[in-house]
Formats: C-alpha cells, sequence, structure tokens
C-alpha cells in the first residue's frame, strides 16, 4: 500500500516498495526502483523547484528525500538516508546507510561514501570522491555564528577516512588522503595524506605503499576500478602510464 | 492510513502523516504535526506515566517517542530521532535528525542540537545549549559496570563541538566551548575552552574572535539571536553592555 | 497492516507490530516479537540461503534484516538497526538503535553494543564483547582498495570504548580495552589498554579501579554481572577466585 501522489511524474519502468509515499513535487525518471517506507519529495518549504531523480535509481528503504534536489543518474543510497533540499549531485552517486546531506551543497560525478556521512549545507564535493563511515563535514567556523556559510571543499578523487571531521572553509586537494580520526582544521594541498588530533600532514599519499608491495597505494585510481566504466579506467591508466 | 490509539488524547488541529502509529499512553497537546512513520508512545515497560508533547510540536518522519517523557511546547525533531522514556525536555527543544536520547535524563528549554547526537540515560543538559553533531555523552566510568548512574552535566549556553565526547560525571561550565572532535575526562570551567584527544584548556572562549573583527566569538549569545524570542535576546544585550 | 510473504516459515506465538514486511526468504523461531514498520529478509541478491532468526527475538522498529544471515536465540535490537546478509551471530546478541552490520562477518555469544555501531564485512567478534557507541571497525589498510578483505578480530571479553576507531586486521585481545575516541591501529595485547590517537597502550586495565575503592574495574565480568545466567556468572567467579 502506497501513497504515490498523482501531481508526481514518474517515469516507465518505476518500481515501489511497501509503504512509500510520493509527494507532489517529484519527478522520477525511468527504471528507477523505490523501497518501502521512503518519503520522496519532502517539503519543508525551503525548496527551489522539485525533487528530479535520474534514471535508473535505487533508494533502499526508509530514505527520505526533499523536495528541490536534483540528482543524477544511477543513484544508489543505502538505509534510512536523508538528501535534503536544494541539492545538485552529479551520476553515479552512492550513499550510505544513514548518511545526512543537509541540503544546498554540490557533488560531483562517481562520489561514493560509507555509511553514516554528515554533510552541512553550503558544501561543495568533486567527482571521483570517496567518504568512509562517520565523515563529518562543518561549516560554522566558531558555532553558534551566522558565519554558517561555507562547508569545506573536496577536490577530485580525494580521500576522507573513517570518522575524519573536516572543519569549515577547509580545502582538501586533488588526490589527497585524510586519516581515520584526523580532525583537519587546515587546508591540505593536493595528493598529501593528513592524520591525527590535531592534525598534521605527513608527506605524500604515494608514499603509502599496498602491502607486500612497492605499488602506491595512492592515487587510488592507479590501481582501483571495481564499479568505474571501462572508458574513465582506460583514461586513469593511461595517465599513470 | 494510521493507527491512533482511541485511547490518546490528541489535541485540536494535530495533523498526522501517513503509516503513523500512536499509542494508548499518550497526550499530544494542540496545533502538533506528527509526520509519517512515526511511532509515538512506545512502551518498554519502563515509563513513569504518559509521554506528554507540548504544543507546537512539530516531529519529522521514522521518528520514535516512548511513553513516559515530558516534552514543552514548540519542539522540532528531524527524522529517525529517538527519545525513549522518562525524559524531562524544555520548550523550544531542537534535535537533530538521527538523534538518540536514551531516556532518564533532563533538558532545560531553549536547546538546540544538530543531526546524530547521542545523550545516555541521568544526564543533564541545562539552558540555551548548543550541541552539534555526532556528539557522545558517556555514563559509565569504567564500562560496563553498575556505575552507570550518572551522565554529564551540561550548563546552560555550553556549545559542545561535532564528535565531542563528553565523560561520566563531567560538568561543562557556563558558556565553556567544548571544540569538535575533543574527549574531555576533566570538568571544563565556565567560558574556558578545550580542544584535543587528550583534552587541554586552552584558555577563555571570549579569547576566540569573528573572522576580520575583533568581536569575541563566545559568548554567543552577544552576536548570534536567530530563532530567539526578542525578550530573551534584548535581556542578553543589555546583560552585555 | 502488515505484508508478510506466506513463504516465509513463521513459528509459534510470533507477533507483528504495524506496518512490517517479511519476505520470502525468512525463518522466524518461536516467541519473536517483530515491531512496527521492520523490513525483514531483504535481499540484494548477495544472500546464502534465508534470514534465520532464533527464538525470542524482539526487534524494535524501523529494523532491516536481510536475507542470508543466521542470528542465535534471545537477539534483542534497537530501533533503525540494518542487519546485513550472511552474519554469523550467536545467542544473546543485543544491538543498539542506528548500529549497522555490513554483513559476512562472524559475531559470537552473548555480545553486547550500544546506539550506532559500524561493523564492516569480513570482522571477526568473540563471545561478551562490548561495544559502545559510535564505534567503527574498518577493513580496508588503504581505502579505498581490493584488500578490503579482513576486517579487525576482536577477542572475548574485550571492550570497545565509545567512538573508538579498530583498523582492519587489527586484534584486539582477550579482556583488552580500548578507551573512548581510541584511533587504534596496531593489535592490543590480552588484558591491556589503549587511549588516544594515535592510540598508546597505558598498561594492564586492571590497574583501572573502581571509584573510592582497591577493586579493578577489569577484567569487567569480576563484578559485573546484570544479563547474564546465573552458571556463567557463577565460572566466572569461580575462575576469579
Amino acid at each position: 500500500m502506497n501513497f504515490i501522489s498523482k501531481k508526481a511524474k514518474i517515469g516507465n519502468n518505476v518500481k515501489f516498495g511497501n509503504f512509500v509515499t510520493v509527494y507532489d513535487n517529484v519527478e522520477i525518471d525511468d527504471n528507477c526502483i523505490i523501497d518501502s517506507y521512503c518519503e520522496i519529495g519532502y517539503s519543508n518549504g525551503r525548496e527551489k523547484g522539485p525533487l528530479k531523480i535520474g534514471a535508473n535509481a535505487k533508494i533502499r528503504s526508509h530514505s527520505i528525500l526533499y523536495a528541490g534536489s536534483k540528482i543524477g543518474k544511477n543513484l544508489v543510497t543505502g538505509h534510512h538516508v536523508t538528501i535534503r533540499e536544494n541539492m545538485k549531485i552529479g551520476m553515479d552517486f552512492q550513499l550510505g546507510t544513514l548518511s545526512d546531506l543537509q541540503g544546498d551543497s554540490v557533488i560531483g560525478d562517481y562520489v561514493k561514501t560509507h555509511s553514516n556521512i554528515f554533510v552541512p549545507q553550503f558544501s561543495k564535493i568533486g567527482n571521483y570522491v570517496w567518504i568512509f563511515p562517520y565523515v563529518v563535514l562543518a561549516n560554522d567556523p566558531h558555532p553558534p555564528s551566522d558565519e554558517a556559510t561555507k562547508g569545506p571543499e573536496i577536490s577530485d578523487f580525494a580521500v576522507l577516512g573513517a570518522c575524519s571531521i573536516i572543519f569549515s572553509n577547509v580545502k582538501v586537494g586533488k588526490d589527497a588522503v585524510v586519516g581515520a580520526g584526523c580532525v583537519l582544521r587546515h587546508d591540505l594541498p593536493d595528493g598529501q595524506v593528513a592524520v591525527g588530533n590535531p592534525s598534521k600532514i605527513l608527506g605524500p599519499a604515494s608514499n603509502i605503499k599496498i602491502k607486500d608491495t612497492e605499488m602506491p597505494a595512492y592515487p587510488w585510481r592507479y590501481h582501483f576500478h571495481r564499479g568505474y566504466p571501462k572508458e574513465i579506467v582506460d583514461s586513469w591508466m593511461k595517465e599513470r602510464s
């Protein structure tokens, strides 16, 4: 039994689980799967336009997507996620169980997160970023204040380790790696690795080797290819050689 | 479609979403909104009396409130929150998405939390406290034990930064600030700021300035007023001058 | 109103809340309680066999259990938990609200967790382990990689403090204690305590005393007995003397 608004625009071959709610201001493209107990197109009055979900989305149960966000094709979510209003999200986004996107942020293509990440308003996440469990981005330099206007900027291919905290207005560079549990208050340059609380920069991430080999673990795209299209992987391998 | 017990006392102009469950031992005051998939008045047999929800509450979807708690007017919750039994909560409480209050605790007026905070049994939180994402309070000095009898005491106007951990029996003073990622094992005096793991006290929080100004960022109530009634803000500004 | 598959095997005296979903590939033993909004037996195509839930389980609302896991008798869960495919879990398991078990892991008997813990694939947790809120286990030495093949191994009676992070392939010894907020990258020997980020070993956990006494706080089984069967407690006290 579902409550699907007749005003919602639903594409072809869209499948719903049980006890699903879809509100008016929603456009769902073809071949999407909306699992049970999901609440799709919730309005808090701040949305700018409808919720648009691209083709082939797989949204797992108990998830909530607000009106006003625009999400590219091939979305995959875990359970219990919240995606609030006015997000701009690229294609092939994977969002882990219990993750909470607070709205008004930009996320690129092929971003993948594990469980329980937190992205506040006004954050900017590039392409091919990896975010591991329980990562928290912040957007206020001295909370609470009226300065909560700029979240972090995470550059392409960056890796945010489990339980790391990235402060407001901090830039994490391309190919940079933030270690698990790191509290990062300052910019991290391209390709560098930071660890600790308070954080310190250890040097090039490429110094980290895959176990029992001399192969650098970073940039990860030179050895880790699962789930990326062949033409993208080919471009990475060409770049590497 | 909802399951609303006929024994529940429901005020005027109370609105329910879809697939809501309200059990017997519940009193909901006027003008409340209970969103979809909420479970209201759940009993685990430990409750002392009914769940009482004050007027004008806005409870977002997939939230669970147990019997035995008493909550003042103007409650606002995010999604997926849990408020267990025998909580005493003041007015204008805002509780972030995924937050988990374990019951048997006291929370004052105008307390605001962001997402995913954890408050164990036997905690005491004053008035006008701010709690940022993924903060964890603890109530056992050497878990597991039979000593899990006293959570932290958080004084008025205190700020708990993202992902900070406050140990059992620790007192955070009035106007004190706990930095993001801080692991606080000892009392923090009024107006002081602590950071790090293990924590160290940096000095007066008033030494932290708002960017590009000489204005102290703390006490925050001297410059941050969004969402507070005019008469309260006026009293703060009179105190400041 | 529920959706219970007729292909599911449901024991005697099993009770369901409201808006429950039970899929085909499920076996629920006698005297279980499945609360409202639960999704039981979800398939992602990776399961090896049915979901088997032992007798006397109490599964709280908004929880999701996948097909392919086998769970012993007397399970108790909080709300909003996720137990994915191909877990092997012993008896008397208690899993806190919002916890997320990612599947393909082994958990022993009498394991108890508080809220919001994260267990990745390929983890191994012994018997009588305690896991406190927001603990994260990791299974990839340099994520993302194809090396995400071995999570931590947590030995019998070990204690993982709130918000601790245990790295991939790390062994936590029997009776060992990981302090709150500890980032543990290396093995912790039996009976030792580690704290901090990065972690350091402080020495024997038995040096920690219960307040105002000379009684060691660890091993906890010599003084904390709530919820364990008498014959087990008797064996602990005999071992102690």
